[in-house]
């Protein structure tokens, strides 16, 4: 087995250009949307077939184009039900590889089970990234200590903000001064980041390893912000979220939640616990990699709220938890990195 | 997504001959002797090179032999360091393909990355087995409750007896004349079982939906006795244990321990938590997918103690536990399986 720091993470060739295929919901277009808000500088533009409806708001910029102003990458920013791939997109792919960029999907079907793709990555020596894939294989978890700091958001569910707050938290840190790391776990974090590893790609006895190479050795003084995925209280993903929980070995926990949620989503037989309850659950799961861990902060996606309730939801959440409350799209998460940084200095 | 009923397992051919290659320790023979202990009655006899030293005391039978008497694959049988076939075992596994016979390997080296292997299985029109290794695909959990009873091993740590104690209690329950089945779920149990699913080599996403596979619908009355694999309190492995367990859905869990271990092994920094609290844990987290879990016994590997310092500290046990406590090899786990069948009675 070889050791942690012999595992590299492919990195992503920034910057971007967006491409929207023939996209007709804009809901179908969240990947890109979140490549807009999250790493804005490092897109150039958007590209879609005449047939889209959809657009995130960017410039329209032709792959030819957009590799004459530096793009190192299309990235497909649609997650598409299903998450197919469909040959009406093959035609802008193979212009976008015959101008020289990567190419990076999250989809389900790999760009890698297209020979005409394959073909043509390797005449224009360009990438095909498939990001929800794992080709990679990482050693077992060891338990071992790190140096630097650890941050983990952790969720009563999926789907409800945790990459949003991680996102979030690292700009808060580094807004106020602090050396800060954003580490995805999921395929758009990891657009998002250039790079990361999709943890539920992973071979299941190396979860925790994976999340051990994610987060390695770092300064005593540096924050890494690690991007969590599923729910302990889900039936299906639980073994990804405690696996990845414990590879972070946290030193603070962030708990994310939507209190329009009272069971797990699509799952209406799977009852949501108490904030108090899951934040002692996650606590002690995360106890085992690091007997030092505390809750930090709760992150609230509040949008069914309005202003009034929502200071009413909040002040009684940090009544309860004796933790800041935020919303990483109200409010940002301003109040939970200042509780972390205070904490940090005892 | 596809139903969990179109997800089948392999069968393996039975009856076995064991194959020990040039083993030098005894303690390579594990999984020849777990075997020989399990399912005695579908092993035909043993095969090694001349230069082996081991035997599990088994008739010897030369690959064709063995074939002529009915069996239907070459098992390895042999846990080696760092689990590398070597070269040298290949005649003999060709000659046994040759002669008609699948091989089973749970080897870390495919036997499939043997080119001379490949070509002559499909010579012969026999199957090469990798249990170790995945090449199904299954679909996430639903957590949907099945019907049939359900009892899952669970354990302090890894390797301290949660196979041998699915396997006892499956027999103690058969000898009631209940109806029982051994669900394997690592390479040995499945080689035991002649079918199974390698927990710990499925997808991270899909580890609750293909312990859900492992254990479909079925009589009201019949038990499915799931073969545990890690521990909640391993900072390697738990993600396999919590999908693992969510899936099962267990009625009931038995709790495996081993008294000499007070730390996870390999791993000293990592304390074993007292038993009650193990339980509680375990059954808190098995809560998820069935509330109505509860603790049927403890299974303990009471090797290290005399006859009197195992009566006083079963004794203790049951009092703070209130369940029977057994060991599978020392006692049998009749106890746990009379507990089992008076709590279905209610």
């Amino acid at each position: 087995m070889r050791a942690a720091g012999s595992f590299i993470m492919p990195t992503l060739r920034k910057p971007y250009l967006l491409y929207l295929g023939d996209a007709q919901h804009p809901t179908d277009a969240k990947t890109a949307c979140g490549l807009r808000d999250w790493c804005n500088a490092d897109v150039i533009g958007e590209w879609s077939l005449p047939e889209a409806t959809v657009s995130v708001g960017l410039e329209r910029v032709a792959p030819a184009d957009a590799a004459a102003r530096g793009a190192g990458s299309l990235v497909i920013g649609i997650a598409s039900v299903g998450g197919k791939l469909p040959d009406t997109w093959l035609p802008d792919l193979e212009a976008a590889i015959a101008a020289g960029l990567d190419i990076v999907s999250g989809m389900h079907t790999r760009l890698t089970s297209f020979p005409t793709l394959v073909a043509a990555a390797a005449r224009h020596g360009v990438q095909l990234h498939d990001v929800r894939h794992s080709s990679q294989t990482f050693p077992a978890g060891t338990g071992r200590k790190r140096s630097g700091l650890r941050v983990a958001t952790v969720g009563t569910d999926c789907a409800l903000g945790k990459k949003y707050t991680a996102l979030a938290l690292t700009r808060a840190l580094a807004a106020r001064g602090a050396k800060a790391t954003f580490r995805a776990t999921g395929q758009t974090g990891i657009m998002i980041a250039g790079e990361g590893i999709a943890i539920d790609a992973v071979v299941a006895d190396f979860i925790a390893g994976a999340a051990e190479v994610l987060s390695p050795d770092n300064d005593a003084d540096h924050w890494d912000v690690i991007e969590g995925q599923g729910s302990l209280f889900h039936p299906a993903y639980a073994g990804v979220t405690l696996g990845l929980l414990h590879g972070s070995q946290p030193d603070y926990l962030v708990l994310c939640h939507d209190p329009t949620r009272k069971t797990i989503e699509y799952r209406p037989d799977f009852p949501i616990p108490a904030l108090t309850d899951a934040a002692a659950q996650y606590l002690q799961a995360a106890r085992i990699t690091n007997r030092g861990v505390r809750l930090a902060g709760v992150s609230i996606n509040s949008s069914s709220l309005d202003d009034t309730a929502w200071a009413a939801y909040r002040a009684q959440l940090e009544a309860e938890l004796g933790v800041p409350v935020g919303d990483p799209i109200r409010d940002g998460l301003g109040v939970v990195a200042d509780r972390l940084l205070a904490l940090r200095r005892g």
